[in-house]
């Protein structure tokens, strides 16, 4: 029988949570849990089929607008197998003391939240094992999610010294049309290093890693410009190139194809045919990856909308023990979202 | 036997007429003309399994990037019923002289060419049947056919004593890094009345309208600021929101429900799972339409890359009469792309 999974929250994350667990075969979208009767909800109700549950004391909001509840957000938590938490950043703490832990069900928060909400930080190609059978998961931020996936090869592969990553932030996701800069460069944090290097160390533990951020006046994806002293001096270029390759979730883009940006990568997930031009997978220009002197190069750029997304999927086989195996957890969720290898299109 | 369609240009609107002509049920693509061999050609070729033709001087540049081609441009005009050109402003013209004509092939042309270049200036819900059996004919321009789209209908259902629009345009579309402006509001033209009254009176041929254009730094949709004196007086608000609910490839949308600006609209064409995120239908804000003393205001935002896309696969079906009836050919097209009447989401 599929696990019922209930997503708590329908924003940038929930939304996109909601439709890859409903693509798995071996789960199913118990409901969803919004707050606001807008447009988003009655998409969910009427394109989706997904069952609302809200809070007790909006129920007659929605029931004002005419949108259908299933129930109170109280009672869904205890019908389902494990939450998976999308709410504004610090709300999933407060759900777990006041929903998740009385009702005694599984849950998985995001990125948002701090480390200590959850018993184990999570990047499904670095520790997926830990976190099998454990009551409280935190998916890391996709900034964190991203430098995991690719820094986490290199040290396995090569051996870290130092990295020293610069991370230039999109101000908002693309619908938030109240948030700014509009023109300027905005220090954030202007202090340095930055939060993301510790953030990095709850999933890999003993990397030596500092950062410092930056925000942009941009929607569409961050970048990472990263700098690695190696653990080995025998590395080249070439065996960089061939390393992300090879390393799940990431793609080598050639820059000199018409992909030399954020907006020509998410131009080519369009072409793609990608549902909302998700790209889960982190991408890293070819030209840019270069070894000099035992020192490596290289930027890659994240769609912070949708590169957590899989990760969210396999937290929840990892806690429900659906599959004790990492890569088989991947294949599964990878094969049902149309997340890809290198596909044959980039050259 | 389903009609043979060659796609002369693979580019913003190239590329969605070809998805587009390929979902229809009697007409097919026969090839896609490209004429740099970047990520987007190989794409067509692996992903999509378009046949690839490209001009014969530059053959040796896609055999050298690896990319397979077809034949070249010259062989396939030859061997089709109808060319679509969607080839950069002026070069439409071009190829209609030495390509097309010399083909004896049919053609349609793009909204950026000048009106001349065809027999027929069209959009299918205005003037179908003009467009049976021609030789040319020419989509006019999204900014051109979303006007045709409303005011056409008002015109029918109350009459227009005059029409003014400001044109608050795109400055690019998403995937263009190099145009600008980035922080600026550009006339666009300067000189006023703008060339898009005329172009709209390529349609609807005694529609007394005005325009003026300025060009903003966004790249997902055009705005449409509308002020009609109506030859009714006793029209309502009421009104005009029935008639624009009963418009085809209109949609009336509610402000209020989180859809209060194009990145919102853009949003919602995401979270509906549109290809691309294509809005092939023009969104009439509910809240901005309003008739006072017989004067009607009204906003709509355009999605410039989509709007057009319709109208091209009913051009063909009339260039080739493979469909008499305009409400019928819209059926299949609007069938096969998911073109919506408005949907339930919207409340």
């Amino acid at each position: 029988m599929a696990a019922k999974v209930l997503i708590n929250g329908y924003g940038t994350i929930g939304k996109r949570v909601a439709d890859a667990v409903d693509a798995q075969p071996d789960m199913e979208v118990y409901g969803v849990v919004k707050t606001s009767p807008d447009y988003l909800a009655r998409l969910a109700v009427t394109e989706k089929g997904f069952d609302l549950y809200v809070p007790e004391d909006r129920v007659d909001a929605f029931e004002d607008a005419g949108i259908e509840v299933a129930g109170t957000v109280e009672e869904a938590v205890e019908a389902v197998d494990v939450v998976v938490d999308c709410t504004p950043e610090g709300i999933g703490a407060r759900n777990k003391e006041n929903l998740y832990e009385p009702a005694g069900v599984k849950a998985i928060y995001q990125g948002g939240e701090e480390a200590d909400v959850a018993d184990v930080s999570f990047v499904a190609q670095c520790n997926y094992e830990e976190a099998l059978g454990v009551d409280h998961v935190r998916c890391v931020s996709c900034n964190t999610t991203a430098l995991c996936r690719t820094l986490g090869a290199v040290e396995e592969e090569f051996g870290v010294e130092e990295a020293y990553v610069t991370i230039v932030r999109r101000a908002a996701d693309p619908h938030q049309v109240g948030k700014g800069p509009i023109n300027a460069i905005v220090p954030n944090p202007v202090t340095v290093p930055s939060h993301h290097g510790p953030d990095v160390k709850t999933v890999l533990g003993d990397l030596n890693i500092t950062t410092a951020a930056v925000k942009v006046p941009t929607t569409l994806m961050h970048m990472h410009v990263v700098r690695v002293v190696l653990g080995d001096d025998g590395v080249s270029s070439d065996d960089v190139v061939e390393l992300f390759e090879n390393t799940r979730r990431v793609w080598v883009v050639p820059h000199g194809e018409g992909l030399g940006s954020t907006a020509e990568l998410i131009e080519m997930a369009r072409d793609l045919g990608r549902p909302r031009y998700d790209l889960y997978e982190i991408m890293v220009w070819e030209e840019s990856i270069n070894v000099e002197d035992g020192v490596l190069y290289y930027m890659q750029a994240v769609h912070q909308e949708a590169d957590v997304v899989p990760e969210n999927v396999d937290a929840v086989r990892a806690v429900l023990e659906l599959e004790e195996d990492a890569e088989k957890s991947m294949d599964k969720t990878d094969e049902a979202l149309g997340v890809l290898e290198r596909p044959p299109f980039l050259g």
